[in-house]
C-alpha cells in the first residue's frame, strides 16, 4: 500500500485572484492499494467529522482524474482501493476539490508505474478544475504564480518560511465555487485593477523578502472580495478584529467562506478574536493553525516511482 | 550654483500598467542658481538637439512645481535661474515631464533650504503629473511598486543589478500621454486583468530572484499595449526582432512610442536590428543603451540640504 498527502490550498490570497495559491501543512491522506480487477473503489472519510462521505461515481472527483490519467497514458485501467482521509474541510475555498483531482491522479501514476510530465500533469489538473491556482500548489507546493503560457499552465514557486502561521477560520457552512464565480460582475473598471496590480506586486517582493509588515495593504482586494464577502455575515469585523490584534495581512481563502489570516505571534489569541466575531454574527466556525507546505507531492511521486 | 540630476523613467514596464516604474541611468541636469529678487528665469536645452527648448510660463512644469513647493511650505518664492539640460527626449515615454516637475521640486527645496518630508514631496509630485509610475522612480531610484493606500501614494523600491542593459529605442515623433489614455477601453475584462495579475507578480519575481529569462512571459500585457501600438508602426516585428536576437524582455516605455529592450549581452546588436526594423517601417529612431539608476535623488537632497 501507498500513501500520499496532498496538502490543502488557499487561492486568490487578496489581490492574486486566479493567480495565487499557497499550500498549507494540512493535509488529504490518500491510501493506494492495487486490485488485480479493473474496479476502482473509492472510500472518502471527513476526518474532523470521522463519518464516510458519499459522494455519486459521475461526481467523484477521485474517479474521475484517476480514470483521465490512464486515458491520457492510453492504458487499460488497472483496478485499486483508494481511501481518501479528509482533514481539509468541504467546500470552504481550501481547495477540497483540487486536492481531490490531484490525489485521484497521483493515485494512477503510482498504481500505473507511469509518471507523465509536469506540464501533462497540470494540464490534466487544470482541465478537471478549470482554475490553476489550487490544483497547481497542490502539486508542487509553496507559493505559487500560476500563468498561462503558450497554451499551457505553468507556475513559479516561492518557497514560504516556516517562521509564519496561517489561521484559516472556517464558517459552518459551504459556498461553492460556481455560485461565488457567478456574484462576480461581468467586467473590471482600470483603478480596481490597478489597485490589484499593485497589490499583487508587492505581495510578491513582502514573501520573497519576508517583509510581512506590508502584508496588510498587499492584501487588500477589489476583484472579488468586495462581492463575495456580502454571503458572509460579519466578514468586515472579523478582518477588522485579525487586524487589532495583530495579523499581518488576512482574506478571504479561495472564494471562502474561509478567512486566512497570516502572523508571527500570537497565532491563538488572533484566531479567538476572529472566531468570537464570527459567533457574535451566529456563525459557528472551526479553527486551524497551519503553515506553508514547500514540499513537492510530484518531487515525491517522482522518487517513489522511478 | 547647485546642480542636481532627475533620472529618465519608464513606466508600465509590460504587465505593470500605472503601477511600476524604472528609473534609469540617463539624466537631466538641473543648474540651478539662488536670485536676490523674486524672479524664476527657466531656461531649457535639448542637449541631444543642441537647441533651446520654448515653453510658455503656464505649460513649464519646471516653473510649476517650483511655486507648488513654495505654496506647500507657505513661504514667498525666493527667486532662481534653472537650466535644465535635458537629455531624456521629450514626450517619448521616457517621463521627460515628470523629470522637470522632480526638478522643479526639487530646485524649490535647494533654494528655500526646506525640506519636506518624502510622503508631501511625492503627494506634490503626483497632483502635477496625476500618475505615480514615473516620478516616484525619479525622485527614489530603482524600480517602485507604486500603490495608493490611505489617501497617499507610497511605493516599494527594488534596486535592479548594474549587469543589465536596458536599450531604449526611441522613435523620432511624439504620442502624448492624454491622447493615449483616450485610446484605452474604459473596462477590463477579467481575463485580462487577470493574465496582468500573474505577470506582474511573475516579474517582480523575476527582478528580485535575477532570474531574467522568465522577463518574456512576465512582460506581457493586456492592459494597455494591445490599444497603443496601434500608433506605432511597425511595433510587433521590432518587438519580434529584440526577442530574435536575444533580449529577455521587451515592452513599451510608458505610454510609447519609445520601446525599451532587457538583457545582459548582445545588446548592440539587439538595439541595431529593432532600429532596423523601425527604419523599414519608415520610423527614424534614436537608440539610449543605459542602466538602472538606484540612486535615491531624494536622499542626496537630504544630505545637501541638513
Amino acid at each position: 500500500m501507498s500513501t500520499i498527502k496532498v496538502p490543502a490550498t488557499s487561492a486568490n490570497l487578496g489581490p492574486g485572484y486566479d493567480t495565487l495559491g499557497l499550500a498549507l501543512s494540512l493535509y488529504n491522506d490518500f491510501d493506494i492499494k492495487k486490485r488485480k480487477d479493473q474496479q476502482l473503489k473509492i472510500t472518502i472519510i471527513d476526518q474532523n467529522k470521522n463519518k464516510e462521505i458519499k459522494i455519486a461515481r459521475k461526481d467523484n472527483l477521485v474517479a474521475l482524474a484517476y480514470q483521465k490519467y490512464f486515458d491520457f497514458i492510453a492504458e487499460d485501467l488497472i483496478g485499486a482501493e483508494i481511501t481518501e482521509k479528509m482533514h481539509t474541510p468541504l467546500a470552504r475555498g481550501l481547495g477540497s476539490s483540487s486536492s481531490a483531482i490531484i490525489g485521484g491522479l497521483a493515485a494512477a501514476a503510482i498504481v500505473s508505474g507511469k509518471l507523465i510530465s509536469k506540464t501533462d500533469f497540470i494540464q490534466l489538473a487544470v482541465d478537471l478544475e478549470k482554475h490553476p491556482d489550487n490544483v497547481v500548489p497542490a502539486l508542487v507546493g509553496g507559493l505559487t504564480i500560476n500563468f498561462y503560457c503558450k497554451n499551457n499552465y505553468d507556475y513559479y514557486k516561492i518557497d514560504i518560511e516556516q517562521e509564519l502561521d496561517f489561521i484559516l477560520v472556517v464558517p459552518d457552512f459551504e459556498l461553492k465555487t460556481e455560485k461565488l464565480r457567478q456574484v462576480l460582475p461581468e467586467v473590471v473598471d482600470y483603478p480596481s485593477a490597478i489597485n490589484n496590480l499593485s497589490r499583487v506586486s508587492l505581495l510578491t517582493a513582502a514573501f520573497i523578502n519576508r517583509e510581512y509588515h506590508l502584508l496588510k495593504t498587499a492584501m487588500e482586494d477589489q476583484l472579488h472580495q468586495p462581492y463575495r464577502k456580502k454571503l458572509i455575515k460579519g466578514f468586515d469585523q472579523v478582518l477588522a478584529a485579525a487586524y487589532e490584534s495583530g495579523a499581518y495581512g488576512a482574506a478571504l481563502s479561495g472564494a471562502g467562506p474561509t478567512i486566512l489570516a497570516c502572523t508571527q505571534k500570537k497565532s491563538d489569541q488572533i484566531a479567538q478574536n476572529m472566531k468570537k466575531v464570527f459567533a457574535s454574527n451566529a456563525v459557528k466556525t472551526d479553527i486551524f493553525k497551519v503553515k506553508a507546505c514547500n514540499q513537492s507531492l510530484y518531487q515525491n511521486l517522482k522518487e517513489e516511482i522511478s
